[in-house]
């Protein structure tokens, strides 16, 4: 049975995304410096080989660990869950080729027809709550996991839901002041994790975290 | 100088005490649990071959290396810096020789003559702010370092100030869902930090940052 596994960029004050950081201001990437945070907080990605590959940006780039982590994240994703705006913002900026290459389940209030990509990415969307977007991801995953993608409301609903059974942070050492804090609305009664591994880079400590 | 570092027990979701661990339920540690969430949060340090000796509980004890990193930052403590708070509740149940074994600069209202304990540690009592605790700490700690040593609010205020050159994490797998976190209040213009150490236990990562 596909696992389902959240992957994220964390600040050290525990924000997965910046103040201002909104789709309303995506062409404006000067509010509230959004675009310098982010850059910040994920700098570690950038210049990874596998990364620049994925994204079309073409060859060349940085190896080791850290690309090699960072490939099998992501050769691991039978299917991505992620919430409507971060659907919204990535439509406004993904290139046609969506950087997913797997079914998409996006949580909206919306009635819309499925939106096939080139390059193997579909987006589906899903007005019927979490449970149902996680059994179509589950039906769609074949032998591969499950990537809660976020945004952060996202991300709490299913670790409130205690399906989530691995935990994957990139914790970098930027603070933020201010932002959407990963760990929210979560209240202590759910699953309980223990550490796993951890990858340890100037830019970004990797730590992950099963269920116990 | 003295450096000002922290060196604090956080959980995966940010907090560095549970709710409810308050002075008036210091007695009653089973008001909303907040004593085994304590436990789950500093349980690494308990059982520490010097955390054991240096509270008088005897001799055994683990040791290696998070033992003699333990060893490291309790020795180069010259002086402590805490609130009100946090020395109340210490003052409940510390044993009569505190354990501190140096100057202690508790921030206060109140008025009160220095407190000798036995062992090494005086409780000085500041009237006059964060800086003026911070220059008696500077005059006190001779050429070992200056701990700031909680709560949140007090950690916050010195981060602020700027004056924080290191910053020690023990990030436990542990989700309290509540209580006090230690980023909150924090803007983004404090000093940056960059990681300068990762030693990797399934107990606690503990996360050494130092100011850029």
């Amino acid at each position: 049975m596909p696992k389902v596994f959240v992957n994220i960029g964390l600040t050290l004050d525990g924000y997965m995304a910046p103040e201002g950081m909104a789709i309303e201001h995506w062409k404006t990437p000067e509010y509230k410096n959004w675009g310098a945070k982010w850059g910040a907080l994920m700098g570690w990605v950038i210049g990874l080989e596998y990364f620049r590959q994925n994204l079309g940006f073409g060859p060349g780039g940085e190896t080791g660990p850290v690309n090699d982590m960072i490939r099998h994240t992501t050769e691991r994703i039978g299917a991505n869950i992620m919430g409507k705006r971060m659907f919204e913002q990535g439509a406004a900026s993904w290139p046609e080729n969506a950087p997913f290459h797997t079914p998409v389940f996006v949580l909206t209030h919306e009635k819309r027809e499925p939106w096939v990509r080139p390059g193997g990415t579909t987006f589906y969307f899903v007005n019927d709550g979490p449970q149902s977007a996680l059994e179509q991801a589950r039906a769609a995953a074949g032998n591969r996991d499950i990537r809660i993608s976020g945004g952060a409301n996202v991300v709490q609903q299913y670790l409130n839901m205690g399906v989530v059974e691995e935990l994957e942070i990139a914790l970098a050492p930027v603070l933020f002041g201010g932002g959407r804090r990963l760990f929210e609305n979560v209240p202590e009664t759910v699953p309980a994790f223990r550490i796993e591994s951890v990858l340890h880079t100037p830019a970004a400590t990797h730590l992950r975290y099963v269920r116990q």
